[in-house]
């Protein structure tokens, strides 16, 4: 039990326990820097590669966390979720590595690539309709008819600490970090960063960065009161979804600040990722650096760990 | 005097120095691992990725180098070069971080941000007709006003030497390489990578691919007689150029075999390594992963090492 968040949260331990439990399984992602993004910053900046992960995002993370976390009894009838991103195929894979089947419930308006992706993995997908409502309702069913059990996308404690691992190994690498920044859709990330960062780099503050489009963690970060996020329209769309209640209540506690950004900042800073440091990284992941260049956040002679937290962009539709 | 080609042609202490030299000025890049392509290959593949060198390209390994062995003397009226692509901006960032001019001659029809790149470092632009012959007197005409010493893009030593400090660096870092492949176009990046290899790691086979679209050093190769390119129409536009004849020396003495890819198969390999590496590598860079692709050599139970020549595409013109 947490004193600060009156809960049960990942402690330092959980999180090694995850690192050790995960790494077989996950790419310890490279950290890579880039003179150009630092002269035009004024700051040092570490990027952690995490669009480099296996299914091209953090997320395989705290999905492969969860599953091998399960016991025998537990696992035996495999995993469900419903997912339209990147945890959809996280789950998936890690499912499969284990050897346990994944049912997964998508919108039926899911891109064919993600769809395909899924079904490569080996996993059984049950369309719905596009609405939280036939989401939750389909995998209900779902679970009821197989036994399978729900692996939650950020709202799960075995989630988080797997994600908290991104920044574990970020913070060993890198000496004397002033700040570590990841983007925030439902907190798994952030809060699994804000742990980590906590037990083993106090002095290092953390601050998250949402698109001004869906500013749900903002508003709930600067109310204290958990907002959810509503049809919100943004380019990032792997932050569109609210906060979870254990996140949030991390992010209350350890996370520093929250700040926003417009989607012409995101779209910049994307593209000025690509052309610069020649990696492919989603809009989402490019929302803290976007934060940098609207001078949300003062990189000024700060040395700065960024989570890139995905690369999962369709080829053949880019914003620009 | 190097016996078998009876050349000066660089030696192990010539590429050493020219890594010293350069050091402070070049990226070290970093050394990038796939498993899904090495499932696809049944290989186990490095990727050293000079698309994130400096100026998005090996060439500035190499343009320092030269740019930094001039004497005083010599360097006092600047350097000059002709060159549409990658070359250009790199002799102009070498010469703007010695303090000394830069003159490129450039072809009228250039791509407007490769023009402004160039300017963007600080050089003087000449343009000329878009043919070489156009190319090579307007050159004559700016050394002679200047007095500026031109740089060749390869067919020079200390171009050589400079360009095989990526593969010193490669050899260095990974053990028990059974090949290492490299793009050809004039073919600076080639025999430097076949010094380095032969001077350091015998045992270890060079392999250099090339569209089968502009195949002037895999005929040359063949034939043992120096074949130039004639117009040649590939999406590979780095590697249009014939060789030089102080390459071609090295690389018909010290390269193993040259293979050549089609033009999908470069599309393919280059949309791969994007999608699933999640690097941006230009079409040239893609050459050498084609030809595991293509089967043109076998990547089964091999360490190879593959040099990711560069990174430089116009993010509005993909050719998908």
């Amino acid at each position: 039990m947490d004193k600060k968040t009156g809960k049960w949260i990942p402690d330092l331990k959980d999180i090694q326990v995850a690192e050790y439990r995960i790494e077989d399984h996950v790419n310890h992602t490279p950290i890579l820097t880039s003179s150009t993004l630092n002269d035009m910053t004024g700051g040092e900046l570490f990027f952690k590669c995490e669009n480099m992960q296996k299914v091209g995002a953090f997320k395989f993370r705290g999905a492969t966390n969860a599953v091998l976390s399960l016991s025998e009894e537990e696992s035996v009838n495999g995993v469900a979720t419903h997912s339209s991103g990147n945890h959809a195929q996280a789950l998936a894979l890690a499912a499969r590595n284990r050897g346990i089947p994944a049912y997964i419930v998508m919108p039926d308006n899911s891109p064919k690539v993600k769809v395909n992706a899924v079904k490569g993995y080996g996993a059984q997908i049950t369309f719905c309709e596009p609405t939280l409502e036939s989401r939750e309702s389909t995998l209900e069913e779902v679970v009821e008819r197989t036994g399978a059990r729900f692996v939650h996308p950020y709202n799960d404690p075995w989630i988080i600490a797997g994600q908290a691992t991104a920044a574990l190994e970020l913070i060993n690498e890198i000496e004397g970090l002033d700040i570590i920044m990841t983007p925030v859709g439902g907190g798994g990330l952030l809060s699994g960063t804000a742990l980590s960062t906590k037990y083993i780099s106090d002095g290092t503050k953390v601050i998250a960065a949402e698109p001004v489009e869906a500013d749900d963690a903002y508003r709930s970060f600067k109310t204290g009161k958990l907002v959810p996020s509503q049809d919100p329209v943004t380019i990032a769309d792997g932050l569109k979804t609210s906060l979870g209640d254990l996140n949030f209540d991390i992010i209350r506690c350890y996370v520093d600040d929250i700040v926003t950004v417009s989607e012409e900042g995101i779209k910049e800073a994307m593209r000025t990722i690509w052309e610069r440091m020649k990696i492919i990284v989603e809009p989402s992941a490019a929302v803290p650096f976007g934060a940098l260049l609207e001078k949300k956040v003062s990189a000024k002679d700060k040395r700065i760990g960024i989570i890139l937290s995905g690369g999962n962009v369709d080829l053949d539709r880019l914003p620009w």
